[in-house]
């Protein structure tokens, strides 16, 4: 726990279901004003309101069919303007010293990739300042700003990231409150039977994250993991236990050979065939589709004698950016790409992984059972991924779930 | 018309119901675009999309009784920023270059007075800086930043002082377009039969804003006035033609004895009785409403042997305020104060006054013949306000432009 002058600092995160409404406004006013007659200075980082991103979105798309990203980062950053601006009201409310700030006031530096900027910096001194002379800061999350003032956002579930990097900056732990109350083996929805963890390491956290399990945002894991956050998920809704996640799991807990299983629905496979056997042409594919700041997954290549053949996959919303990028691309080489859509991805993560084997054949068991041959499998040294038609994934979960026993 | 480098400029506002949806965005894009094509770099001043700030407020209310100004600031100017994105969008759509860009990134500097800040300076540097690389700047209206960097808003229809303090600023005109095709002798709703002037002049204008008029914020005419800036009023749904506002009107019109009427619904009268005669007394008294950013109007005082009585009129916003101050501040003399709801103002403008007598005569003759003695009178030497119950206020405004010939 850090002190800035005498004061306990901790962050609190709040997702956009805890504050959808003004009950629950008011509701996260008094979780944070209790944190505050505890004796704690809190900095809150609040999501934009319920469905406010989805709805931006849809008025952008209203008047222009691709609109442009600066000017999208523009109009997403009010979200958490409104969401943090009524918190802080509630917060006065009640009698407690809070002022919200937004990107520019903290200045919360990021790139200047837009729609899917990272943070470079956070002024410690604003933030300093700041406390010195309130007992909350609620502060804007998703958002940035570059060094000549344009307006970015983080990409999806970027509050947590600015949670994160507010707790690292202020050398304190992180509360990341939504309307789950911890980091389960499986989404529910998926398989009801699922386990809480009690405590879940940031490697497995970054697999399942970077995968689907939507509680935490992966980049916000990355960087709790590079500074030692220690991030506890839990229920804005009650005050049942949530999950720590941490560096490693307490010694007393017996490690699990899996940790959780999660679903990425939604993904469109992206194959190129016939590319020459150059090693510098895949690399500048991949460079050029890194500049357009698209992420690519589950990267898949294979080399015959004449050709090389690479597959990946992408959300549909990068499609246009990419059908773009290889019409430019591939033209020289006389290369074909085809798209292939309504896949998702399961991955099964654990870190107690490393030390077994046959994770990997016990699962394409499952898989093949249920008569499924996957499209393309990558492995790390703590998860299994593995493309399947979007029809059956919800069923191979549950099967996944019951071998591994989570 | 200012050039920058080799381009001529001009400010254009469109107001709230102008934006109002993405049909109106794109007709409003398509207007600016259509400037562009003749040559200009257009300076656009956007108001909230239809009643998005009404919406906030209510917001506001559900989560505190009072929201705190500061923080009501916050959450307000988020409304300009979404209809700024969205229109730098449906422009960039077109092919034109623009930007949109808020209080923070044009350094529109506010005093500290919340909901009520006034303009201090506006960063051309910054202008010229993005107009050399753009065609359009779509800046938001209403809003501005402190020194130390809190957001603040100008209060309400303050988008059109925006409007007017850049074109001051730039040293070109200011077009500000609405749902109304110009200014009228009287409001249309009030009085079907009322005319469209074709030039108005800033003291006629003034005066009309000041009491009710809905065409112009009264600030954005006095910086108009102050700095010479044309104002062309115009709609923003037709190319019906709209009226000046100028310094003076050209000499080949006859200038009329009586410009307008207008009517100022929802006033509270506040009579304070039995002050000490002392006339630090009732300074100290409007000292301290001004200090708490309280706008009186129609302030009216009458002494006799012992004792000195003060009357003025308040929106009804604005009790709360005033009640405190007063508890605070008459204990001490034991003076009583009453508030007495349920007045409208009705405000007789015209530069014509100067030079013809017999305006107030005739005003308080149509008054007398509903049989209505006026609560309050205030005149200046190109006006005349009678405060009168709300309930016969419409039926009055109809007799008074029978009357001048309106």
């Amino acid at each position: 726990m850090t002190r800035v002058g005498s004061d306990k600092v901790i962050v609190q995160k709040y997702g956009g279901s805890s504050v959808a409404d003004a009950e629950r406004i008011k509701n996260v006013a008094r979780r944070i004003a209790k944190k505050v007659q505890e004796g704690y200075k809190v900095v809150t980082v609040v999501s934009a309101m319920g469905k406010t991103t989805d709805n931006l979105i849809s008025l952008a798309k209203s008047v222009s069919s691709r609109p442009d990203e600066r000017e999208l980062d523009m109009l997403l950053t009010t979200g958490e303007q409104v969401s943090c601006a009524l918190v802080a009201m509630a917060l006065k409310d009640m009698g407690i010293n809070a002022i919200s700030l937004n990107a520019f006031q903290v200045k919360i530096l990021t790139t200047k990739s837009h729609n899917n900027a990272r943070i470079m910096d956070i002024s410690v001194k604003k933030l300093k300042e700041y406390l010195d002379n309130h007992d909350v800061l609620v502060v804007t999350g998703f958002q940035g700003v570059t060094e000549d003032e344009h307006l970015t956002t983080l990409g999806r579930g970027g509050s947590d990231t600015s949670a994160v990097a507010l707790a690292a900056k202020l050398k304190c732990d992180c509360e990341i409150y939504s309307d789950v109350a911890g980091v389960y083996t499986c989404d529910p929805k998926l398989y009801p039977q699922t386990k809480k963890l009690q405590y879940v390491t940031y490697d497995d956290m970054l697999e399942m994250a970077a995968t689907g399990a939507k509680v935490l945002h992966s980049r916000s894991v990355e960087i709790a993991k590079k500074y030692g956050v220690k991030i506890y998920c839990g229920s804005s809704f009650s005050d049942e236990e949530g999950t720590w996640v941490v560096d490693r799991i307490p010694e007393w807990l017996e490690e699990p050979l899996v940790t959780g299983v999660s679903l990425d629905r939604n993904q469109v496979k992206v194959s190129i065939m016939d590319l020459p056997n150059d090693a510098n042409v895949v690399t500048d594919i991949f460079k050029k589709v890194a500049e357009k700041g698209i992420n690519v997954d589950m990267i898949s290549l294979l080399k015959n004698g004449s050709a090389t053949h690479v597959s990946f996959t992408v959300v549909p919303e990068r499609l246009d950016k990419i059908e773009s990028l290889l019409n430019e691309t591939l033209a020289e080489f006389g290369a074909k790409y085809h798209f292939y859509g309504q896949y998702a991805k399961i991955t099964v993560v654990g870190t107690g992984m490393r030390s077994h084997y046959g994770v990997a054949s016990k699962l394409l068991e499952v898989l093949a059972k249920h008569g499924v041959e996957p499209e393309l499998i990558t492995t790390s040294e703590i998860k299994i991924s593995v493309l399947v038609p979007e029809d059956v994934a919800q069923e191979l979960v549950k099967s996944i779930c019951e071998a591994f026993d989570l």
